[in-house]
């Protein structure tokens, strides 16, 4: 008799973005009249830009004629895109990032969710709370994590960073030394930024103990500030101790075209062990290439006319951030992030619980969001807006949000 | 400090095709001249028919406006697929399997190799010997077998089940009961295929001792003759004991476009545990759905049109398959295969290895192929011929081993 893997019992309930999904889905089909407006899940909403559109066009073509079909990709990712990357997203930056070094993906989530398996199963990890449940889940699914604790609302055998107003949302470094360091910024869900130096002291303290550290750099295109670091590689001695994880989800509208990447530097190696090697054996195995065409779409991200048209949907995208965010402030809340992040943190009104803030929401501005609490037990009492609507829906939720 | 997946050092150097890439690309580039015919690698060659390039510029043009842009897709598959799916590959043929078993997915590889992860480590695979690597190779990193015996060129603690001339090439029940048994038909690599009667007794095995079948039916188009199963499910029973994964890559010509899907039917129970819905934990944890301009292609394989220019490529191909192996026949090989799926497996010539005669086609005819033990023990001193060049570097391909 085949046994199943235990360890998904251990999950509460479903993922958390299914879960809000559904309940909306059951509001609207109640409520058919109802104009929801979906700050919800960090999804964008502006189509592709003609750079990417034209590219896309181009690659559909080349598949149309035996002389210029493409097969099966190379599993690691086109030479044309990696290269691409390397200059553009690290060399470009002073990051000595080698364009061998880049693996492309089917997009950032699988990546966060499958890199542990490269990991040995008694490591211990340690993760932000709030954070993106995907860290989490996916190791209580290989079996890197005790049972849910329902007291304390979160994971036996996982070292929970607190980041709260207290700590500027920054986590600090903990007491019981882990092997695995799960890092976002600019972050998810709370949508505040690290600065250079601060992200040094995790490197430098990664470097010490022999953690490594997983950073996912899925919201770079967002920050505005200087001093806030686009790549973890800006930090000296990253390279042996740092993996980082990119998205074209959030910088070119990629969420339904699927398409990411992995930097694993080749000095990064562990108790004589490239990680490198192990997770080119993973991608050759498991994985077969992002499509041909949409890797040409992942180019044209970086040309002149891809950059400057992308500038301009990032610029739109933060005018929802700043209306959001100081309409928030007008209507007596207080909200965090939203500067170097399309993602506005704020604390739910009369001390509402996350979910009970969001039924509110739900029912009665028929406004979506994600409950604070989704993410973590410290993010209990919060909520997560979003700042990928549209303009004018950015604006009539603003409008609701005030007549509160 | 932290500690890597040991398993991963169980595996004996680098995935069978990137080592057959490999050493192409070091023999081309010492002799740039050689026009080497690649019927090595089972990727096809064929542009995509003109509905699949229609359906993925219309698909494209939608991402370029506000009103038909798509974010995110659902996880398990966007529904116009599913259907499409439900109806013409299982309800026209009699199995009773709704489009919410369906699981799309970027691929029948990445479902292969990530399927094993929602069973307990502690099961007991069984596989055909020779095999597709990555059902093992998948399974040796999570963990569920020993280490690489050297001597038996195979791993500990799998079940192997000889596939050879003496038995037709179809595996035998095995005397140790398995956990999970993978199957393929039409197989990979040996191009043979299962009756109908034949597979029922896997089926009726599976359900005796509660093993759970996995069946790659990635071949499923190439069947040519009756009284072959195009689906598990055509057999009594399947539903509570088999999963069954299918690929857009050898019936469309997917393999750089991405697309495949997984069935596992919501009466497949195992301790009390639905597989549905662990597999839909697993998707909506570390999958984001395929592309949706890639859906759209996969829709237009079924339509009208899609159909009947797909059946005249398989035709090409077929042809190809054929003409191989009435070549290798006349030339004295002996050769299987070619007749329901697009592999032809042969015997090597003077009772070469399989890599002596990898090498020597290589360096002599400059033809690629793969090598026999690649695929697992028993597969020394045969070797895959695939049908998926063109009809032109086909023929010459065979004029060059009728000159042997």
């Amino acid at each position: 008799m085949v046994k199943m893997n235990d360890n998904y019992q251990k999950l509460p309930g479903s993922y958390l973005f299914s879960t809000v999904a559904k309940k909306v889905n059951a509001y609207q089909k109640a409520h058919p009249e109802a104009e929801i407006i979906r700050l919800g899940i960090g999804d964008v909403t502006e189509p592709l830009v003609p750079a990417i559109i034209e590219a896309l066009h181009g690659a559909v073509d080349e598949m149309a004629s035996r002389e210029t079909f493409r097969g099966y990709a190379p599993d690691l990712g086109y030479d044309f895109l990696r290269n691409a990357i390397a200059e553009n997203d690290f060399q470009a930056r002073g990051c000595d990032i080698q364009a061998d070094e880049i693996f492309v993906s089917d997009g950032a989530k699988c990546d966060c969710g499958n890199l542990q398996e490269i990991f040995a199963v008694d490591n211990k990890i340690a993760v932000c709370d709030p954070v993106y449940p995907v860290y989490v889940d996916s190791n209580v699914m290989a079996g890197r994590t005790g049972m849910y604790n329902k007291e304390r609302e979160n994971f036996d055998g996982v070292i929970y960073m607190p980041c709260r107003e207290e700590n500027n949302f920054l986590p600090e470094l903990p007491s019981e030394t882990p092997d695995l360091i799960y890092l976002c910024f600019p972050n998810n869900p709370t949508g505040e930024a690290i600065r250079k130096s601060e992200l040094q002291e995790w490197v430098d303290y990664a470097n010490k103990t022999g953690a490594v550290i997983f950073y996912d750099a899925a919201y770079e295109a967002y920050i505005a500030e200087e001093g806030v670091p686009h790549s973890i590689y800006e930090c000296e001695g990253a390279k042996t101790c740092a993996i980082e994880t990119r998205s074209f989800s959030k910088n070119a509208g990629f969420t339904g075209l699927r398409l990411g990447y992995t930097v694993i530097p080749k000095e990064l190696v562990r108790g004589g062990v490239s990680l490198h090697s192990l997770w080119a054996r993973r991608h050759g195995t498991k994985f077969n290439g992002a499509p041909y065409i949409v890797q040409r779409a992942g180019e044209a991200v970086y040309s002149e006319a891809g950059k400057a048209q992308l500038k301009e949907q990032i610029a739109y995208y933060m005018r929802n951030a700043r209306t959001i965010k100081a309409g928030l402030t007008e209507a007596g809340f207080t909200a965090y992030g939203g500067v170097n992040s399309p993602y506005i943190w704020l604390k739910t009104a009369d001390n509402m619980t996350s979910w009970e803030f969001f039924d509110y929401l739900l029912n009665k501005l028929h406004i979506v969001g994600t409950p604070g609490s989704g993410f973590g037990a410290q993010g209990e009492g919060f909520f997560r807006l979003t700042a990928f609507g549209s303009y004018e829906n950015t604006l009539e939720a603003v409008k609701r949000l005030k007549s509160m």
